[in-house]
């Protein structure tokens, strides 16, 4: 027997046919001589009743939760006194029930998942996997790959595969290695992501590549972090970063259309990166809500109060009104990103009370004027060094949205880019300079003779993030396609040129060859769907995903191996 | 200034219009004042004319090969005396060259690239990549991954990625291990397929999954394999054998009408595993010639020739005339598939002379009727057990063909299905039972009930094979679902219950909650584009393969890694 439908697809058009279904058993209940369950596949559920004078009867007494069955029986409306209006007003009168497999009880009831340690969920991924709200995950991450695809090809994208087996070059996060058998004492390691390929392929002439990649960090985990993650990568020859901002745009825009069903108004808002720190102290802002981050600096200049008199940036961010346990707590989470307190006050009519209030008496209305906040409520100040300041107040602002739930029926999505990254980072402590993107990222052109000078700090970087909610769902760059300016990017970064030779000779090499201008963009496909379905976390995404641990609890992941595996590859474990 | 096309763009429309476009200089050529080089793109190439009075003709005059170039010009018709029809005809005159980037001279030159050694093509692969050649072959793969999106999309799967860091379970292949940091000691190993995972998500409910999957083998490479490669990988619940060959059959029909533009006709052709091993000595035969093996075992029962009176199958295939020298090369390949030697006949007129003619005088009619050898031509034969007979026979049949070039001209593309394969392999030194397909592949209904008996052998799995051309380049099977069963299946394969639940319990376990019946099919992508495209290697499909020793030539992996980064995960290499 094939079935006649997905349950999904029965509308009120199949009343009084005779319909044969298959799927889970939920929820079996006897009531009145009549035995009733929900049947469940991927596309829905639907009730069946089954009735005692039929032959359907005795096979359906042995039914339990989580049995796979086949019915057959006529689709119709229930009983009017149990109507509600809509689908769920019909329901299959089976005429035959038989049971494909049985199931043990499994080890939590389904519909309470999300309550389930998520250990438990681990462990039994299969039966996790079957609740309706990872379902629609799962479905939702299908689609949003799917119309990626769909939009790369009709821009004229070429898929390419780039190797998983590839070069160890310890830049960034650490590598997962790969011992090789063939090549014994030598290691593959699995890619932290193309780009180097990427960039290749751009050299290769290839104009326009795309690929859902994955990429692998062996770093340690957290909520939206995995061992192994899905990127949307792309790379584009002859263009500039306005190019790339468009098109990203509207692959943006088009995935909230074909997926969410939604609009999105084009061109994205855009910041720079130095306005969303100063606004948001974030390179990656929730913009779902406002309370703008103020630059009280001026007010406090020359003051009395001496810790904000010098400081380089005084901050201010208007809060409701908070308990003193509140403010304890915001005054520890400034701590965390670097801030020496955090200073309060309480407004009180025209004037401020507690934390800070003795010090504000003559600028308390420049105060209520500059930040809107109102009678009652409490500003929070942090001070410093202008990044310190900003990045502290920031995460203080991230943490009254938490607090008052600020995002409830606001804008569900706030995209934009950040752009004008700086070039280079410098390390304080260790006074060893980085990259903020990575070191293949073209300087603005206007700054590019600024290398090995003082105002190094200064260089912009053509670089650019989207950002939605607070998370970075992408980034990317302009590539330096100089193999000069490609050195002197090295040096900038402490390299000398023997160590950049060592470990990206082949790279440099390359870009003597011919190497067209390119950029592009690198898209966290995970989290892009965590954000576009709701969940709460990275692993509600992804069908099989690891533990904290790195540890798949299902399979049995990672494990110890026969000695004679790694003979073959001339590894030892140490002891 | 952006280009206003790409160059394969540009059509007679064009014509008089003023063009830009950005590419690669290849061929230039000074004649008569005038300076003349093709441009070419991923699209196209275009004949540019540089005018000695415009003022492109100066910076023009620095151009080299492979040199970056943007081009502003006229477009239209080259001088009627350079003419033959087609876009070729067509040229841009220049008014301005600009010089993007510059390269050094290439290693080898492009258009030679099939003839240089394969070692320097992939120590250059963004080299050899511009080589029209290859980006058709890349563009084939991208437009073929784009078509199977298009056509799972539209037949209701979901795409679901499954584990890369996953667990060791040496069965079949030999795994790569990669070495877990957080777990000291423990390893996770590169899937060599979804299968597990695959067959768990038809229990967690997705009743259609497919994934462009890549999988690891830690084999030692030939030609068509790699260390990783990428499967087409798909799997359906409540579905029986004809329901995947019936959808994959379709889906073959679809990329040949959307990559290759031809039709296929449908139902694809079948043979059972015995038809195709009987009549072409392989289950995976190529049909895109004739010449099928022979049986004449009735004809030398119990006749004089005692080695084919005695011996349980005498094949027999028709050749052309054949040199002496290239029947002994033919009997080194049927050696080495295991016959013991290759005798032979030649036809004159109604008998035969040389090899075992002494022995055929009485039924020499009826060798030429039933082979239809030609007056000239050779017959060859192989004769023992059955399988070496037409295994050794196969190996020679496909040697005919590479000598007597039999597919060049006839079919380009000859796809069939191989169903019915044994479920059970005896080796016959080891005494060792294994399966042909994999463990969980379900047996035939019928046949079930021979496990553990003497008629094991006879067992018909419920697997199949897509066949094109010669090569696997799918398979699949019905899968057990009933967890008796599997135990059953691991037995017989010399699993103890206990190695059975170390290696597979939480697989065991998950299929005793509720399993539908389900099945699938795996495709070889890379295999599959190597035949759509003609290419004659698999590394010719794939943009960065590894040579035969796994070794990336370009990037230089593998390589040995920092002692340091071995202490991190807690291994040494072994002196």
């Amino acid at each position: 027997m094939k079935r006649t439908a997905r349950i999904g697809e029965l509308t009120s058009q199949h009343a009084h046919e005779s319909v044969t279904l298959q799927g889970w058993v939920t929820r079996r209940r006897d009531l009145g001589g009549l035995i009733f369950f929900e049947l469940r596949d991927r596309s829905g559920t639907v009730q069946v009743q089954v009735d005692p004078a039929s032959e359907a009867f005795a096979e359906a007494d042995r039914l339990r939760a989580e049995y796979v069955v086949e019915v057959t029986g006529t689709y119709g409306l229930r009983p009017e006194s149990q109507r509600k209006g809509g689908l769920a007003d019909y329901e299959v009168l089976a005429n035959t029930v038989t049971i494909l497999n049985r199931a043990k009880t499994p080890p939590f009831e389904l519909d309470k998942g999300a309550d389930v340690a998520e250990d438990v969920r681990l462990r039994y991924r299969y039966l996790d996997l079957r609740r309706p709200e990872m379902q629609r995950n799962m479905m939702l991450r299908s689609r949003t790959w799917a119309a990626i695809t769909q939009f790369m090809e009709g821009e004229g994208f070429i898929n390419v595969e780039t190797p998983l087996l590839t070069r160890s070059t310890p830049e960034g996060a650490r590598d997962f290695l790969v011992p090789s058998r063939l090549n014994e004492g030598e290691f593959y390691a699995l890619p932290q992501s193309p780009q180097l390929f990427k960039q290749l392929l751009m050299m290769a002439g290839y104009d326009r590549y795309y690929q859902l990649a994955r990429c692998f960090r062996d770093e340690d985990l957290r909520a939206d972090r995995q061992t192994d993650f899905t990127q949307l990568d792309m790379e584009m020859s002859f263009v500039d970063q306005e190019d790339v901002l468009e098109l990203n745009s509207r692959l943006l825009a088009f995935l909230f259309r074909e997926v969410l069903g939604r609009e999105l108004e084009l061109p994205l808002p855009r910041l720079t990166y130095q306005e969303a720190m100063d606004r948001y102290g974030s390179d990656k802002p929730d913009l779902r809500f406002g309370h703008p981050l103020v630059d009280v600096s001026a007010l406090f200049a020359g003051g009395e109060f001496g810790a904000f008199a010098s400081a380089e940036a005084v901050k201010v961010i208007a809060a409701p009104e908070l308990t003193r346990k509140q403010i304890a707590e915001l005054e520890r989470i400034a701590k965390q990103h670097g801030a020496g307190g955090l200073a309060w006050l309480k407004r009180s009519g025209e004037g401020f009370t507690g934390g800070i209030s003795k010090f504000v008496g003559e600028i308390a209305a420049d105060l209520i004027h500059q930040t809107g906040v109102e009678d009652g409520g409490t500003l929070l100040f942090s001070a410093g060094s202008w990044k310190t300041a900003v990045e502290a107040l920031g995460a203080v602002r991230l943490a009254l949205r938490d607090l008052f739930g600020w995002t409830v029926g606001g804008a569900d999505f706030a995209p934009l880019w950040v752009t004008d990254f700086p070039q280079l980072d410098l390390d304080p402590e260790t006074g060893q300079w980085t990259y903020m993107h990575h070191p293949f990222t073209a300087p603005h052109p206007d700054d590019a003779t600024l290398f090995g000078t003082e105002r190094q700090t200064e260089i912009r970087a053509q670089a650019y993030d989207l950002v939605l909610n607070g998370f970075e769902i992408g980034g990317g760059s302009i590539r330096i396609h100089n193999p000069e300016t490609q050195r002197e990017m090295f040096r900038a970064i402490g390299l000398s040129d023997e160590e950049a030779a060592d470990k990206f000779g082949f790279f440099l090499e390359a870009l003597e060859y011919g190497t067209p201008p390119h950029g592009g963009c690198a898209w966290g496909f995970d989290r892009l769907v965590m954000v576009l379905s709701g969940a709460d976390s990275i692993r509600d995404v992804i069908a099989f995903p690891k533990n904290n641990r790195g540890q798949d609890l299902m399979a049995g992941a990672p494990s110890p191996v026969a000695q004679a595996q790694l003979e073959e590859l001339g590894i030892n474990v140490q002891q």
